[in-house]
């Protein structure tokens, strides 16, 4: 029996058509699109068509979508990017991905003023927090949609609004949320927005920073003239393509997906509610969660404690895949920051698991 | 007729054994290398299994590979990786690619001091001239090993032992050499080599930076604790695998291809300097070029001039596909900065045509 995939906040199948969508470019059309003749030229074109269904799924201007290499790049770039053209602090939450932690830490060395804020009881930071941080000023905000480990939600359209009353600009990583929500920066109200391919369907070594209008954001990658000056390195064809693909499917089936993977977690929590009774806590609130991803730990009484990552390989022989956190971390010996940061004790947070459901997942798993 | 490929320099076309070996990862075994259950680990043997064949390949330690987006992103890490850790002058050449010399100019924006050196005769940066720029305390020393344009090789060797001697680290761009010549740090003497996939038959999107035991460089992209911490984000499995793939059939076949690729040069350049005289002049002698790489230019007479774009459409139209210079910085209508570099007039400059062979490339082409 093959194993049931709950682990689609780490990585998800390419989706047939992403994977038919590329495959002419991995073949006979494997033109670099900055040559100027024919296969060039091709080439250069399927990049930039793949720029506009993409735009068009998103509801943005193509100009706003700057291909990277991922979603750590794309949160580099934002955060690296805005720091270099404005003064201020730059204020994050602690329960960021470590892509933007490590970024303001960088920051931080070079004698930036970083303010990381806690997480609320809703686990994500709270748009008060964020207006108090605002009394100082600032150069940038960056607050993720849904946190990668818990999947817990934050009020980004409030902390937008917080943000353009004072003009500082907010970032967002909406890595988990893209598939399941509009996160165009004009959807959300933010400013400058990261996405993956990978955690939608779409192929690895691909994401974007979707960037408004209104914000200037100096490029990460130096080098040639790619991506209009803000991402150089030779466009990866197949990948964009893919991409768009992905984004475009996944815009077409996003009202019903969310409704249909929400349900199914629904129904996973109570079969495991029912099962555990208070041997398992759930981490956040299912409506303000990403739809796909179930948290839990198990608190343990007494003597009687869980190891996650005991749990993971048991679950793992047992045909069900899924993780302790995120997969960026996994096989670090600390628990999650995450946790941490929400008040776990280290002895909770080390009983961690995450189960994250996606476009595969069926009811019958 | 299919068109005769001459612009193996921009790009390749995948090798089908490249494509063979990465199919499985854009399938069934698509886990994230970062996730413990049974395909997280799979995909985890993939990449470290890819690390030592290429190793392998390339005579050198697995732990030096440190993969990246691209050579772009390789080039990047290297100069301000290196940078960031070491006082002194950063010495580089003016025909460098563009990745390099941005990322001096960002750190002389910085107030990094950066050494800009002339190239000699024979195109590239002469050992003599880095010993001269040695005399001040230095952070790095970057100079190509076969320039992207002009295909002039470098006497990195000699340059490599004038660093030694210095105590000064030395990268080098072996982006364009990478497959006709070994180019791991301990073969050609230096401390950081840059490679790219797509530039030998391996996939887009994915490169390298080779760093040998003696050097510490920080990392360029920061987040999760990917490559030991050295390059942040997800893991391109498949194209990880395909560039290991490519590597190992490049280095396999290299002497041959080496042999082969020359004398199919040679024969164009024959065939182009009977059929055109003096109205045609190369840019390099073949012994002090990469094997691959056939630049020349049309110096006209009097009010002839050839204009090199005109010249690559009408090609184009011909069926060969062929580039002015990098495909990085095509279709700026500024002259190539390495030709300028190298003395030629705006005029001649912009009649550049470059001529560049590769694996598919036969005898009746």
């Amino acid at each position: 029996m093959d194993p049931v995939y709950l682990d689609h906040a780490a990585t998800t199948p390419l989706a047939p058509a992403v994977f038919n969508a590329m495959l002419p470019f991995l073949g006979e059309r494997f033109g670099n699109a900055s040559s100027v003749h024919a296969r060039g030229r091709e080439a250069r074109h399927a990049v930039e068509s793949a720029r506009i269904v993409m735009a068009e799924a998103l509801g943005m201007e193509p100009v706003g979508i700057w291909f990277t290499s991922g979603g750590t790049e794309a949160n580099n770039t934002a955060i690296r990017g805005i720091a270099a053209l404005r003064d201020g602090a730059v204020i994050t939450g602690t329960t960021e991905h470590e892509s933007v932690l490590r970024s303001v830490d960088y920051l931080a060395r070079q004698g930036r003023e970083v303010v990381l804020l806690r997480p609320g009881e809703e686990g994500s930071v709270a748009p008060a927090a964020v207006s108090g941080a605002l009394e100082k000023p600032a150069a940038l905000v960056s607050v993720m949609h849904a946190n990668n480990e818990t999947g817990a939600l934050a009020r980004v359209t409030d902390i937008a609004t917080a943000c353009r009353d004072r003009g500082v600009p907010m970032h967002t990583d909406a890595v988990q949320m893209a598939g399941y929500e509009p996160v165009a920066p004009e959807a959300l109200g933010v400013d400058l927005v990261t996405i993956s391919g990978h955690k939608l369907g779409g192929p690895a070594g691909i994401g974007a920073l979707l960037v408004g209008r209104a914000v200037d954001c100096a490029p990460l990658m130096l080098g040639g003239g790619q991506e209009r000056g803000r991402r150089a390195g030779t466009e990866n064809v197949a990948a964009i393509v893919g991409f768009a693909e992905a984004i475009r499917l996944a815009a077409a089936a996003m009202a019903q997906e969310r409704g249909r993977i929400a349900g199914l977690r629904a129904r996973l929590a109570e079969g495991l509610s029912a099962e555990l009774g208070d041997a398992i806590r759930f981490s956040t609130r299912p409506e303000r969660t990403a739809p796909h991803i179930l948290h839990c730990t198990f608190p343990g009484r007494g003597e009687r404690r869980t190891d996650g990552e005991m749990l993971l390989l048991r679950l793992d022989l047992e045909g069900v895949q899924a993780s302790a956190g995120s997969a960026c971390s996994s096989g670090a010996v600390e628990p999650s920051h995450v946790l941490l940061a929400m008040g776990y004790s280290r002895r909770e947070a080390a009983s961690a698991l995450r189960l994250s459901l996606g476009r595969t997942t069926t009811a019958d798993e």
